[in-house]
């Protein structure tokens, strides 16, 4: 079939992790919606998160060089769809979720998150619209409901997906294969 | 519950989109099984790939300014699994796809995938063990079989995801809600 070319300009769908950004603002705990994150470096662990230019968070990141990132489960959905559609600017968000310290003073985490982490600022990158900030992990946290056998598992974490433009929520549905391993045999 | 501190050392699992990076390496089409990338940038959209230091594209990528990020449905989970174990350095991957070509010659893309983009090279942000390449989409790809009203389809275009330590794949499951709208009414 015929491939059509799509513009440069729009947004793709592909499925991305949703997670919480947090950041002490005004000495508040505050937290954005980010689905443009990933695990950019082995060792040290470190994350990088894009934020728009204007985010209310930003500067504060900046300032205390630290942030969190907390992965919501299905049963926080509502919660943190809140935390993308309202800026911090208008809406004090520090009553939304329990929340947490590790050893971080200035990157509040959120207690019913199955996953946080508490970052160190490392790296900045300014591009044209966004900043791209890159945080080494220092600890993680998790509990013990969210894990089988020590492990944190993704079933019991309840984990969803983004897609935009279309701006849809999934769950992370039926398991399909073994990474590193299903595609062991082909051509071998 | 109590909160259990994890090391900063693992990897720790959320749902990560699973892409097939390509490049052009000793005049074949080369591609590499990326999870850790995202989108870095709104305007112009540029999308961040980390790969670890001693991938057998790095060279190649650095060298033509060039690569592709092509997202792969279930069907080709295989196949995408296979380009994650072997290197292209003991392996030749230049005949497990058909490909196509877009504006940049150097920059194979994958005619079997629902979503391709062919990216130029705009920054390189060198890491401990890792290199994160900032590339700006230069043009994106699609077929109408994964499309509904003339845009991408998530469900046509069969998407699943990656988690790690645990290394398995999941289909994008059931819908469970609209972004930037069901959180709406919380606090309203």
């Amino acid at each position: 079939m015929e491939k059509i070319k799509l513009g440069p300009k729009a947004v793709y769908p592909y499925p991305m992790p949703m997670a919480l950004v947090g950041a002490t603002v005004d000495k508040k705990p505050n937290f954005l919606a980010v689905a443009w994150l990933s695990r950019v470096n082995m060792t040290p662990p470190i994350m990088a998160v894009s934020l728009g230019r204007k985010s209310y968070t930003l500067p504060a990141i900046e300032k205390n060089g630290v942030f969190s990132i907390c992965f919501p489960g299905i049963d926080l959905m509502e919660e943190a769809d809140f935390c993308g559609i309202y800026s911090g600017l208008e809406t004090d968000k520090s009553n939304l979720f329990n929340i947490f310290f590790g050893q971080l003073e200035a990157a509040p985490m959120i207690k019913e998150c199955p996953l946080c982490m508490e970052c160190k600022l490392v790296q900045t990158i300014e591009l044209q619209t966004n900043n791209l900030y890159l945080g080494e992990i220092v600890a993680a946290y998790a509990e013990e409901r969210f894990m089988t056998g020590g492990k944190l598992d993704i079933s019991k974490m309840n984990a969803f997906v983004l897609t935009m433009p279309d701006n849809n929520y999934w769950k992370v549905g039926h398991h399909m294969g073994k990474a590193w391993d299903m595609g062991r045999h082909l051509f071998g």
